[in-house]
């Protein structure tokens, strides 16, 4: 392990430089979901392609099409192909980050311009748009290449690349490429791949490093009531119809206890009760009741035991009662009978749930509550969408690398987790490839992705960018069984 | 009766001249809830004025003051005071009415212009905003004085005025000009007053003239709970925290059954059973389900019963749920667990019911029921506002006049009804005055008062005026006892 060491060390003398090419990223804001900001995207992709090629990589700029945005058709950005290295007796792996960004305003409440990079040297924070979400990892594997050529080092393993410039607008394009790539074989750009890495969540909290191999799904909902054909007063027709608001409440009061306890008949049977040994994981996690009730700023856990709520956000099904469409939703008071009011609500679901089983629960459930309520109103449920849960096996090698250089970087075990939330391509990745996909975050629980004051913690940079090369030596060790 | 008589025929022959002055009255486009219309309304109180005047009414336009408008300080329209007669051996009768309108525009959906009275040959149908709220009552009584003037009778009864120029915004200024002229006994404007009529409503279908007894009062509120300092992400803390949409729907669904019983104890209490006697002038009333259904525009009441869904309106209480303030109300999905959300209610109340006796069992019920939750949220309860209802004796000889007075006009006993909503003025004037307040409507259920194409019937215009005025011989014919 010669080599690792060299290229650790390399990353400290050059932290002053890779902490410059991350400036030169944030200052392109490249955010996907405004339309006037389309060209700045795309010259993000440019920049990116350029440093890819310059580190020695081959490189595609994938064309997939146009989309139209308010009448408007606009390019998409192209996704970057990459490949470096083609070594039969190597594994590969795929990389995959984002190189597009949340939107930004100086007047959302930034303490700087969002779009330039300011390090506060008594912190060692690192501000501005994207420098966790996903610039700082993306140009993690980028300094993983530049310290391997400067120091003429051959990598350890083959690379293969896949960085997309929508993830923050539904990723446009990439599912569908990703499957055609595939479905090329050997002719597409990612035959032979081992195993996927994917740098793009975060640390549970600011101290302890993790590796992430689930994610929940979601199935949301909308539960319509219909009643009379405009808004009524409620002095002309309070107590003389049926309100389609009272009869919305009931049913969604029916659906999730104030405990989080889901009360669709068979939804919570689905989900086998924790062993032991799972049980034992969410235990050691270095998390506390303390750090959720920092992160949503009040004391409202559901449960004061540490591992109850974090198996509440990882491995268990919630509900969430999203909001009314159709009701009085202003300041002040109204006094109107609503015509028609929808119910949103959502479940995240975990393996082996999936949108259409629940949604085969969850309609039938809504429909006979309604009926027990001998209304004359209409009603209709319907499903608006849906995504599928993913859970990756953890004593994979893919995993034991990651865990391996985790330990060696950072001097201690990772924190193993499930994330609440979903992050779609990591499921087209494990579907369409069948290979073991890897969550291995860069930045902390804190860095707020998609909030104002954005950062990305300095020694996260240039440790997370060790952690990177570190794994790739670690994947090349370990046995492939 | 001879008098009676001959102002009949005046009415009936003058019917195309009253047309053409509620034309004139149309035409001034005197919406007070609109700022840049302010001088209209100041022109149509200074039209009706010299109305009065040149009909032999002494007036008084009293000046209350200014009010602010989007940081602009406007003149409140001028409250018109009047008197004619002051005979002691005559009763005295005070006339309410108002002289501003709803807003209206062409492209709201007319489909004529809203400003210019548009009369259907055909049907009788007169269009034009105001046209029976309430510029078609208040020349009512211009077309009454007219007659008596023309033909040179003296009135009946002595004639006291009160119009408004600010009905439709919350009648700004007129609660306390109402009492301080009280106050002033006999210096003021409404000494001596034995009865007031009020026409101001409408017959509850298109057939049959009514007599109005009861309105229901309101008691307003708000109901917040709040947990996490911001929005939350449903996928990260889905089952972590408890979330205060599931705890406020839980709150909201224990407030009324789907039936639309009243769920919060000793609410129901309060009122009585309505006796044979009563339920006897439900069963009579000349209104149908199908009414109903016609006015909602679906099947959707209560009951089949129509004394229960007439009760229902008019002499119990209800309580609607309007909506949520915070939560997510937009079209499509969000998965946001909002971080405070207000549910707004209210109570419609009948006697002996109040805003603060409802309020009373209200809030420590809504927080009983939060208890039960054990959340760790935080819960706030207010009462937003409340109007006391109002009741008056319909076998006081003011009701029993103008029982007598629509057999002589329209041939048939008016139905003797209750309205579901308010109308605050009368309970200022019933308060104040300590005497029998009469709801006389001249329009028709159907007339559109706040919608679009408002029309009056020229049948109701010509025979509401003789209604008007055959009510004032049957008040001076009838012993006040």
């Amino acid at each position: 392990m010669e080599a690792a060491v060299a290229f650790s060390s390399y990353i400290d003398e050059s932290a002053p430089k890779f902490i410059h090419r991350l400036a030169q990223a944030v200052a392109i804001p490249s955010v996907s979901t405004d339309a006037a900001r389309r060209p700045d995207v795309l010259k993000m992709g440019a920049w990116l392609n350029d440093q890819l090629q310059s580190l020695g990589v081959t490189t595609k700029l994938a064309d997939v099409g146009t989309h139209v945005v308010d009448g408007q058709a606009l390019p998409l950005p192209p996704i970057i192909l990459g490949r470096i290295g083609n070594d039969p007796q190597k594994k590969t792996v795929l990389v995959y980050g984002h190189y597009d960004v949340q939107p930004a305003e100086k007047s959302d409440g930034w303490d700087t311009d969002p779009f330039q990079l300011v390090i506060d040297e008594s912190t060692g924070r690192m501000f501005g748009r994207g420098s966790s979400d996903d610039k700082g990892p993306v140009l993690g594997w980028l300094n993983v290449l530049d310290a391997h050529k400067a120091l003429g080092l051959e990598l350890p393993v083959n690379m293969r690349f896949c960085f997309e410039g929508m993830e923050e607008s539904n990723s446009e394009g990439l599912h569908d490429l990703i499957r055609s790539e595939v479905a090329k074989g050997k002719d597409g750009w990612f035959d032979g791949v081992d195993c996927v890495c994917i740098s793009d969540n975060y640390w549970m909290n600011t101290r302890t490093p993790c590796l992430t191999y689930g994610l929940r799904g979601i199935a949301y909902f909308k539960v319509t009531v219909s009643g009379p054909s405009r808004d009524l007063h409620s002095g002309g027709f309070g107590r003389v119809v049926h309100e389609p608001m009272t009869d919305l409440v009931y049913l969604l009061g029916r659906l999730v206890t104030p405990k989080g306890e889901i009360l669709i008949p068979g939804v919570e049977d689905m989900v086998a009760p924790a062993d032991v040994e799972e049980r034992d994981i969410y235990e050691k996690l270095d998390y506390t009741i303390a750090d959720v009730e920092e992160a949503v700023g009040a004391p409202i856990t559901l449960s004061d035991d540490k591992a109850t709520v974090l198996m509440g956000r990882m491995r268990m099904p919630s509900l969430s009662l999203h909001g009314i469409e159709g009701a009085y939703s202003g300041p002040g008071g109204k006094t109107v009978i609503p015509a028609s009011v929808s119910g949103k609500f959502s479940l995240r679901i975990v393996p082996p749930q999936t949108p259409e089983s629940i949604k085969a629960l969850v309609v039938p459930y809504i429909e006979q509550e309604f009926a027990k309520l001998e209304s004359k109103n209409r009603l209709a449920v319907e499903m608006l969408g849906g995504g599928m849960p993913w859970m990756a096996d953890y004593k994979h090698w893919n995993y034991e690398a990651a865990r391996r250089a985790t330990e060696a970087v950072y001097k201690r075990s990772p924190d193993l987790t499930r994330e609440g939330g979903s992050i779609p391509v990591t499921l087209t990745f494990a579907e369409s490839l069948g290979v073991n996909v890897l969550l291995l975050p860069m930045g902390r629980g804190d860095d707020g992705a998609h909030s104002t004051n954005e950062k990305l913690d300095r020694s996260n940079f240039i440790e997370g960018s060790k952690l990177l090369g570190t794994y790739l030596y670690e994947l090349a060790a370990i046995p492939s069984q």
